[in-house]
């Protein structure tokens, strides 16, 4: 797995789930079917849209074997991993390592207030003992720490560390990573709120839950800062960020699940005990979907 | 369990730690009979103070078990439970009183910003399965999400229910919930900075970290206000509030575990990647610790 | 003026609007007659809760000269002084002080998050500078800048520095600077909610805002704590968090005005911008009060 | 004054002192012939960044009239107002329209936590009394109160609301405001850290404190924008954003004046009671300036 391989808009997949609360693999196969029409380039599931945190470990192994096997040999699999135990940690990673998958992307230890060497020597300690690419996963407004600059700078020395995906929302912080100009690194966004800033000031791509329903706009809003037209790009931008804002509504991601049952993509179901959207922000939503114009799941 | 056998001075337990950085056995039994001599009148492992978010499941299950021996029958065991997934905390619960605890303190998941429908249901689908007294543990400083006192009166009516530790630090929040004298419920609080104030706003005692140092702080100004001897209790509490701010150096816990080193009762180590005290604060803890009189290991 | 005469229960007094949104002297004399008889000890007015911050130099010194004229010698008046300029700070003192105030009660500057040297230098300089007793206000969730114990140690050796007020509601932070001891050194709660908290911590007394309305229990509950009557005091406490938090409701302080107007004691308008409790909010509020059994006009 | 005229870089004046702690004029003129010469458009002073809120009134009248007289016909003035009664806001206005200014930079009032309907009355009412065209001034991490999107697109129909300055730092916010496409609305941001990805979101340019030190650096990036040179603009971002992080240190502005006092263009001094850079942090600030390369008094 190479810098190359994680650019690109990727897909931080939701876990879809039947009506008895199980696994829905089969809209598992659905969901990367329209990822992959939409032109996304790799999937990161059992992440923090994919409510990894609230499933149990053998669910998220289900996941992420499934995952697998529909992403066929092209796109790469690349599950969350948030642990406050480092063996925890460590487990998963191998046990998704065995599954297939191609990287993994890790929050930092997320219980206590931990000082930055805590943070470093955890993603250090992680990546010597791991199998596969380690992305970080910088997104303090849940882990509560950040990964500060010069850790990043620090950690992206090793081999194994072969990137990070920042959902911080702080524009100063990605500039930072970025001007750092680390090589083979990837630098990615989870805020695609701010995919065309990110990608002005250097930054490589993003993960994204937006993609689940819309791959489609953050693909083309990367074509069209590929080809130079940055009014198109701006346009995108626009409508990403209102996508972006209708479905926040409730407890994340139970907008995301509620729009993409509208899309006829999967349940509206959450992973307890995260309530799904309720029955009034639901309509809410669907009315705000269908005004925004939004074409759904016949993204073209 | 009791709301009677939840009252008093209980301690947090620190888990000890050997020079190969495992669990401490000796130390265990150790702490266990200075807390006890100390007057604690139970025993809380594997929680905020004893690292358990940090330690392996098998690590903190080899810790309660060794703390279940040395506590004989007097003194009830009861270990924290802080997963994000409700299997995890379901099957901790399931092995601790496998491992002959008499009860669980848990917090609420802690990964995402949940709503206190997401707090109540979690709580009751885990009251519905424990075989275990379950204790409510509020610590939004570390869990982002507060167990709302509406939420508590709610939870206090299941029969598992039996109590809560407010570790919030904010006074308002624990007398709302002391005003709703519920009953047959535990109310303790985490802070014994604020002890005399929670005791005399109708708090039923405390789950401390102070008790591993110095066990006949918190017991003596308990009998103190049991004995109407409020002049006591204030130069007492006082004193505490000192030993706890002092303590507070570091990342948490390895303040506690410095003094508790100087005290000859365990190592300094903490649990990976909590750093131990560098060594300026600790000799900085050292000539403060000194300095205040603190009787350390010979407590009265 | 001395620690003595800053003790006991002192009105933080709101500043009541006729119908043109003047200063309503008359709604004045009645609200300062209303609190004589209560019991309170003192009057604080154009602080936060007569909204100072919001009224122009020329009707904040019309307040404190009603305010004068209508407490008589008996009771000590205590103005409020918010400002970010030190130039502006020193003259509504000067003003103040020839308007017959005995003391001002001051915030530190609050538009610059300020390091503790520039908090320290500020009272110092306006203590060097005032004519009257200057008392510290710490009210960090509105000026973002607390006044650090050591700060208040520091502060407290000046002859001109009488005593503070703490609404800071950290009760850890309270207890740190009672546990100094200070001489001569008035420790004033802001947070009425935690009166009986205080005042056992060593506390001497409060500068409340529901004093306006119902300036018994305060008095009440320290007359009962002087009487060594805990269980009494408990109950009272219990009662003025309750009527304290159903007074919340609304942007500070419009709750209090509207439960002001049904007592019949002034009108429920306030300082523009501040909106008034809508009429919904203020019809819950009546009948919480109402519930409650508050003894509002007739206090006794 | 239209958008167009408050389109560009515009300079966040700092006010110069001289040895006695008074307003320096002469370093004024320095300074804004310093900031013409670097192809800025318009001064706005006593501002945050101009330590306004720590001025007298009669002292910031001073700066804004000797502002204007040096900077002639061709560039606009716009000094900060931030108050907290709306009298206050109103004259400071009144007195800047006399002494020539040709806007106002006003945040909301800064005490209270108000919600967003006092924030829309108090712009109104201020509006409807200005004489000169009004800029919204969102710094929530000074006010606590930030303008809600919605809250600037109601303003933005007044015709006296001519613009705002965002320093939020908060890219998702700017961009809300930039998609609404306001008419004859200038949308400016505080954060020159972000002016690159500001401007490519269909902002007009920025109100910054750089400007006093390295003007050049801002101009040069627009113009680098506007001839579609995006290699050019991101390397100038990244230079601005290290120069801003360089001279954060310390209590704002006193960083910025330490590096103005080694260009030679001003003193170091702050207004009480800000402290000034410490000896330590000024010489790591010198080191660092001079690592960086930057031409500084002489600004090409």
């Amino acid at each position: 797995m190479t810098q190359k391989s994680l650019s690109g808009v990727l897909s931080a997949l939701v876990t879809p789930l039947n009506g008895e609360g199980e696994i829905d693999e089969a809209a598992i196969a659905r969901l990367v079917q329209h990822i992959r029409a939409g032109g996304v380039k790799g999937v990161c599931p059992v992440g923090s849209t994919g409510e990894g945190p609230h499933l149990s470990a053998a669910q998220r192994l289900q996941v992420v074997k499934a995952v697998r096997r529909e992403a066929g040999s092209d796109l790469p699999v690349i599950p969350g991993v948030a642990a406050t135990a480092f063996e925890d940690a460590r487990r998963q990673v191998d046990d998704y390592a065995k599954a297939g998958a191609d990287a993994v992307l890790v929050t930092p230890p997320f219980y206590y207030l931990l000082p930055q060497s805590a943070v470093r020597d955890f993603f250090l300690s992680l990546a010597d003992a791991s199998p596969l690419p380690v992305l970080l996963y910088n997104i303090p407004h849940l882990t509560k720490v950040a990964i500060a600059p010069e850790t990043v700078a620090e950690l992206a020395r090793h081999a194994k560390i072969a990137g990070m995906k920042d959902s911080s929302r702080d524009f100063e912080y990605f500039q930072n990573i970025a001007a750092f100009g680390l090589p083979e690194f990837s630098l990615l966004t989870g805020s695609d709120t701010m995919l065309l800033a990110s990608l002005l000031a250097g930054g490589h791509g993003t993960i994204a839950a937006s993609t689940n329903l819309a791959p489609w706009l953050s693909v083309s809003l990367m074509d069209a800062v590929r080809a130079g037209d940055l009014e198109t790009a701006r346009r995108l931008q626009f409508r990403l960020l209102h996508i972006v804002q209708l479905c926040r509504r409730g407890s994340f991601p139970a907008g995301w699940k509620a729009a993409l049952e509208l899309a006829g993509l999967c349940s509206a179901r959450t992973v307890p005990p995260t309530p799904p959207l309720s029955r009034e922000l639901t309509q809410q939503l669907f009315g705000d979907l269908k005004q925004s114009g939004l074409e759904l799941a016949a993204a073209s």
